[in-house]
């Protein structure tokens, strides 16, 4: 161990800790979050930071795994780990430990469903909002531990679950203020059976809807030039040419018309066209303001999605704030039987950087009071602040004794916009001090909110 | 790994999965102590849930150490660590492991000072809510993974921040209507002082208050035997027996002056009472409802509390639920310099289980609507939820499309109080079925908050 001097205090590679500021504004969004949900009956959930080994690793094991931390084993098992010969290197690391902190979300809650089954409705909406760990390369704005909201309705089968997590969902950006946003709507299953027809294979497909998937990025040119490089059948590069020529601007009923004589499988087609226009539909005829429209284009990069799929992006930020769609067969993972799912994840550190970029983060130093009265003693002082407190305002009280100068700097220092430096108990009237304007006024107490 | 059917899909040994109903009053709890502290100024603070093992295993390691669930290092450092011969049984295990999980909150909160020192006032006040791991041996009602709720100002020498903690946790225990409760309070310094006059050395004063410490627990006959069968200085245990004599009924004048004559280092006893008295004095002040009680036989086992310390029982149960003191050594110990401290951390689970035992849980059951009409489409009865909403009330749908019988079922099995069974959009009522009277009301839409 190093000496005192020299060990680091910084939080571990990849962490943070949260200052004040920045941690009041995470708890407004996740009230409001959690608020906007409750409201549609989505109940927070809970499950532990850490599951089994063998919970976390699934079969074949995919990116997410390899970035797990695990947790050692103690004691006695511990012991017999280090003393088997079945330790040779990193990658038998699993004999050494038992469990891992998770990395998502959704492996906790087939898990949770399975244990749980008997306890929960056959139709469970859940809301789950809890950090994550992954052992990942720590970048700008990319973290080794971080929150994930995820929403979900647990076997529901029918697209009205569809309707009312997007209808909710516009529901939360609104409350957050977040208005310049669109919500793209798609089907997994379109775009396959497109390019199915057209005789491309299913890494084929992928090729096309992996280079349509970095449209937002990289600009059009640059996807079609990597669908130009890649070996496709002649018939599905040109129906890729087709889709991206009416990139942004296909409204469903003529991406139907353009596109559905090409498909065979026409049944199959017209039932997921018909599917995505009913949810559409719906979700503005609940809210007429809605943001919704089909984008042909939309790709969620997820293997597990089996249907509708959705994204909400915010004008002026290149990522998405809201992803998800449905996934049928991922939560029966745990619980032996297909369990039909809808859901969406909501990118709570995107939405804390349109949050902060708007200033709302200044909002904490803009709305604090402090009580820093002259030859006051520490009681009275209290004492007002407690009638301060009691009209719904928050105020803190500089309770170190130092001289009036140094309280009102170390007020001035901190960010305070007012504070509070007499009280007439005669009159009731208090003087506040408006650090910025650096003007004071006298106001009755019980009005002090109106000059704050 | 075993098969998918054998699987265990129980959380780890000794963690919890939250169900919905105990999680909404989770949150309400959360809820309740964060806005009650902020409105004295004390601001929330994360840190995250690892920190590098230099920063938790302190000097000599103390019994949380043990304790630690470590994280495995990864990639090339683990391989490293493998292959050389300094890991021989799990006493070396550190050598495999370069991070553990936070075994409480005060640790952190010491680094976390000592990192952002330059961004934090010089009186920070500092709440920290968040979950703590110990590899304990899980038992009933103790488990590996547990809230923590520490109070604390860091930076704060006067004792009016004693004042101001204790008076904002009787304000945050009356919100949550817990009023049966005594705040106990006392100086850790008193006894030390008392006994070592009577010829104790520190390991006899440390075994006359532990004995003390479990009065509460084992009763008053149980601790003097203990105090009999230990070896004593003769005048001590005389003392110890005078004290026990006036267990739960010695005011605080009543104490100095039966107790103080005995003490040689009187200036340092009576600056400790002043103190004291102080202390109470203001909070009684302040809150003239207070239910704050000098108790010189308080003692909080901890050794890190340096003055005065506090606890807070509840009628009817053996635990304690709110615990504090002043400690000024503590924080100090990455910052390279004496930080005076104060605080106090809220037994969560203890409150879950007061709050629980008094049914609040069932409250989420009692308030919870459900839209459930027959030969309604999704939509239509969607827009009616949209509209109870709109009143501030939560209200799911169910959308399986089932019968109406189905769902009426369904509704009560979820332990439903309310469902909404008819909307006349002519007249604007609605029907609402209370499904334990098992009668149905026709309400005006805007009176619905009325009858639920």
């Amino acid at each position: 161990m190093t000496s005192k001097s020299t060990k680091t205090v910084l939080p571990p590679r990849g962490m943070r800790d949260i200052l004040p500021q920045e941690m009041v504004l995470r708890q407004h969004l996740l009230q409001v979050i959690g608020r906007v949900y409750q409201g549609y009956g989505y109940l927070p959930i809970d499950t532990p930071a850490m599951e089994r080994l063998e919970i976390l690793m699934g079969k074949g094991g995919n990116e997410n795994e390899k970035l797990l931390f695990k947790v050692l084993k103690r004691g006695e098992k511990l012991d017999e780990a280090i003393h088997g010969d079945t330790v040779s290197d990193a990658s038998s690391a699993g004999e050494l430990a038992d469990m891992g902190l998770r990395f998502d979300l959704t492996v906790p809650l087939a898990r949770y469903v399975a244990a749980n089954r008997d306890k929960l409705p056959a139709v469970f909406r859940a809301q789950h909002m809890a950090p994550v760990w992954r052992a990942d390369r720590p970048q700008k704005g990319r973290f080794r531990e971080f929150m994930q909201c995820d929403i979900d309705v647990i076997g529901g089968e029918s697209n009205d679950y569809e309707v009312e997590i997007l209808t909710a969902t516009e529901e939360a950006l609104r409350e957050l203020d977040i208005r310049d946003y669109v919500l793209r709507i798609s089907d997994k299953r379109l775009l396959p059976l497109l390019f199915g027809d057209a005789g491309a294979d299913e890494a084929q497909t992928a090729a096309i809807t992996t280079a349509v998937d970095k449209l937002d990025k990289v600009g059009i040119d640059a996807v079609k030039a990597e669908i130009d490089g890649a070996i496709l059948p002649a018939a599905a590069r040109e129906l890729a040419h087709l889709l991206l020529a009416n990139a942004g601007g296909l409204a469903m009923t003529d991406f139907a018309a353009t596109f559905g004589d090409k498909v065979t499988r026409r049944e199959e087609w017209d039932a997921i066209v018909v599917n995505l226009g009913y949810i559409v539909d719906n979700i503005k005829a609940l809210n007429p303001n809605s943001a919704v429209r089909f984008d042909p284009l939309l790709i969620r990069g997820m293997d597990y999605y089996t249907g509708p799929v959705f994204e909400v992006g915010v004008k002026g930020y290149n990522f998405s704030v809201v992803g998800g769609g449905r996934y049928d067969g991922l939560i029966g993972r745990f619980s032996n039987n297909e369990i039909p799912a809808v859901g969406c994840s909501i990118g709570f550190d995107r939405i804390m950087t349109i949050l902060q970029d708007r200033e709302n983060a200044t909002q904490l130093g803009r709305k604090r009071v402090r009580v820093v009265i002259d030859k006051a003693d520490a009681l009275q002082q209290q004492q007002l602040a407690r009638k301060v407190r009691a009209l719904g305002i928050a105020v803190d009280v500089d309770l170190t004794g130092r001289k009036f100068d140094r309280r009102l700097k170390a007020a001035e220092g901190e960010g305070f916009a007012h504070i509070i430096t007499g009280y007439d108990s005669a009159t009731d009237e208090v003087t506040v001090r408006d650090l910025r304007e650096r003007k004071s006024v006298t106001v009755p107490l019980a009005e002090i909110a109106a000059i704050l």
